[in-house]
């Protein structure tokens, strides 16, 4: 299969969307995404906005249309999949140029062509955590009288559950960022800076056809390693120490990545010990995944196991969270969630443990099937000791 | 000069702020920032979120606070300037966790904190166009009396005159560019995907000592370079043809970007005509750059230099504008811009021209100084001809 999203994938997905704003009594919903987290504008669009900002404008009858920066239209022209695309000025970089001179359109004009000119009484918005003040503040002075409500809920299933063409960009993200892992242990040294291990990785992710990161990379080394969230530095690259890895490639808006904590040279038992009861977890947590299992049931048959073992105390949050166009997408699975796991859901098992002084954390991507997982990248599973 | 930002520097920005809320007649400013866009909460504090968003909030008078998502806590104690850091589920990923059990602090708990109780009337937001819809309506339902006005205002002007320290990792952030552009005409062969050139970008950046792209990075080669904005793709670098590169590395938070187009064996006539065109309007741009200059004037002057020399129809836009933390970043200078060149503001000289099927961009960075401007990066402002 072809490592793409056909157009009539995109196509449908509108339409799809259609059907959903017409049974939620919308007139409308519009979706909104940023440099950083774009998902749902590519999701209907595969514009994917740089500097600027973006929209997608969908009604519940007619065409849907691409909402664009100033400078943002030749790119938009070129790679998007919806034909109707406007220029705005709500969407321009926050710099906040002015443009002198430079026709746009308003929301009443793309709003106008959008519903045929029928009056807007009731939008969704479908990107309410990231929808910033000047969307907001336009649509309302565009519309005082509109009711403007929440819509994400209409979008989530529609990327919860991934198609044979999604899966497809996201196995082969999957084998770029085990490619990349690959390189960086044959390059590593001790001495290098982790911002220079990045660098590794950067350059083969886009060797082998990946488009971006998949998310902001990460090499800790050391006491670095207890963060569950943070950014690589200048620190360096020592021996007998835990050094933590999560690199992912984005292939076709759709991300991956693959995280192995590991070390040059011997590990104090400790901390070995520690790693490898992780790796244990992480294993444990692809057994307890299946379609048709409660979500939340995983995470306390996960918890529960953990306890028994004796680890929890050095256990921060639960198993597995969605992944597809966001490294990190709803849903989570927390021990509250009570969904079913369906087949082509697709997850990040991110397994984080951590003492004071360090952390480590087991990264692989899964998809549920009926009766269980496939597994997405399953080459960096084992216990790793570079010679010194 | 060390190249850093020290932490008395980021004490002194809190301080000035505070001084300016006072006069403002506001009780606090909150500035926000995303993965995509942190400057104003790095400017503040260093901070820099990934995968959660992140703000600052500075009352009139006391401690500043830095406001993190519920993952970040650790991350943020190891990096933060401002040692008072609270996690609120207002800025967690989009992905929405409910993270069950887990304590955070609310809007009332954290304002209470920083005014010493007393109760919030007006409130200044310092990231109008990037606050997203979380943040104001969970301070509207906290503070239901409470005035919100916008107060970027407060903050531009603190960002838009550099200091010492931040010139000099301005200046090595274009030194390292200027490294990666010379990697990558060692080593480009036609045949090769944009995105594998951006790959050889990346590892560069990094090994020189930058912590981040500054920018997502240009190569575009043929048709692709007419786009002001793009990203690259799996399109074939060939012979004879304009390949463009932008590329830009990030030191201790502040951008760079150089930018130049050249070809691989000699360019059609037409093409390397208004190539060097477009060389000779980027440096007729630093003759009219100089401390005390209204900046209008200097894009009026600009302007009406290009249509003397009969280019006017393949511009799209005006010369410069400013450069920092951003990239791009207030303020632009455009032809109804009014204000004054001062001493150590930050521009990037952006010179794009293009015709109906190629486009070209000289760009380079310039501190404004009291008589003219340094060029903050020079090497690559020639025409290059690679050999084939």
């Amino acid at each position: 299969m072809a490592i793409e999203i056909p157009r009539s994938e995109y196509l449908s997905r509108v339409a799809i969307m259609q059907e959903s704003v017409k049974k939620e009594g919308l007139d409308a919903i519009l979706v909104h995404g940023h440099e950083a987290d774009c998902a749902n504008v590519r999701f209907f669009s595969d514009f994917w906005p740089t500097f600027e900002s973006a929209a997608v404008l969908i009604p519940a009858e007619g065409e849907a249309f691409l909402l664009v920066g100033p400078e943002s239209k030749e790119y938009a022209e070129g790679r998007s999949m919806l034909k109707n695309i406007r220029t705005m000025i709500e969407y321009r970089e926050s710099a906040d140029p002015e443009y002198p001179g430079l026709a746009v359109s308003t929301y009443p004009d793309v709003f106008g062509e959008a519903l045929g000119g029928k009056p807007l009484k009731r939008l969704g918005l479908g990107s309410y955590t990231i929808t910033p003040l000047p969307v907001i503040e336009g649509l309302k002075a565009a519309f005082p009288k509109a009711e403007i409500v929440k819509a994400d809920h209409l979008i989530r299933p529609m990327r919860a559950y991934k198609t044979d063409y999604e899966i497809a960009c996201m196995r082969k993200a999957y084998q770029i960022s085990e490619q990349a892992i690959d390189a960086i242990f044959s390059e590593i040294k001790v001495g290098m800076t982790e911002l220079q291990v990045i660098g590794i990785a950067q350059r083969e992710l886009y060797k082998n056809g990946a488009e971006y990161e998949g998310h902001a990379l990460y090499c800790f080394c050391g006491k670095a390693t207890c963060n569950a969230i943070s950014r690589p530095t200048n620190n360096l690259i020592v021996p007998n120490e835990v050094i933590q890895l999560n690199i992912g490639a984005r292939v076709c808006g759709y991300s991956s990545s693959v995280g192995i904590p590991f070390s040059i040279g011997p590990l104090p038992d400790r901390k070995r010990k520690l790693v490898e009861f992780g790796l244990k977890a992480h294993k444990k947590t692809y057994e307890l995944l299946k379609g048709g299992k409660i979500s939340g049931e995983v995470v306390r048959e996960y918890e529960a196991w953990v306890k028994a073992e004796g680890y929890d105390k050095y256990m921060l949050y639960g198993p597995c969270h969605a992944i597809g166009m966001m490294e990190v997408e709803y849903p989570w699975m927390e021990s509250t969630s009570e969904y079913t796991l369906k087949r082509n859901m697709t997850y990040q098992v991110d397994t984080f443990f951590h003492d004071v002084d360090f952390g480590l954390r087991w990264e692989n991507g899964a998809r549920i099937t009926d009766n269980g997982v496939e597994i997405l990248s399953s080459k960096f599973m084992k216990y790793t000791e570079l010679p010194l």
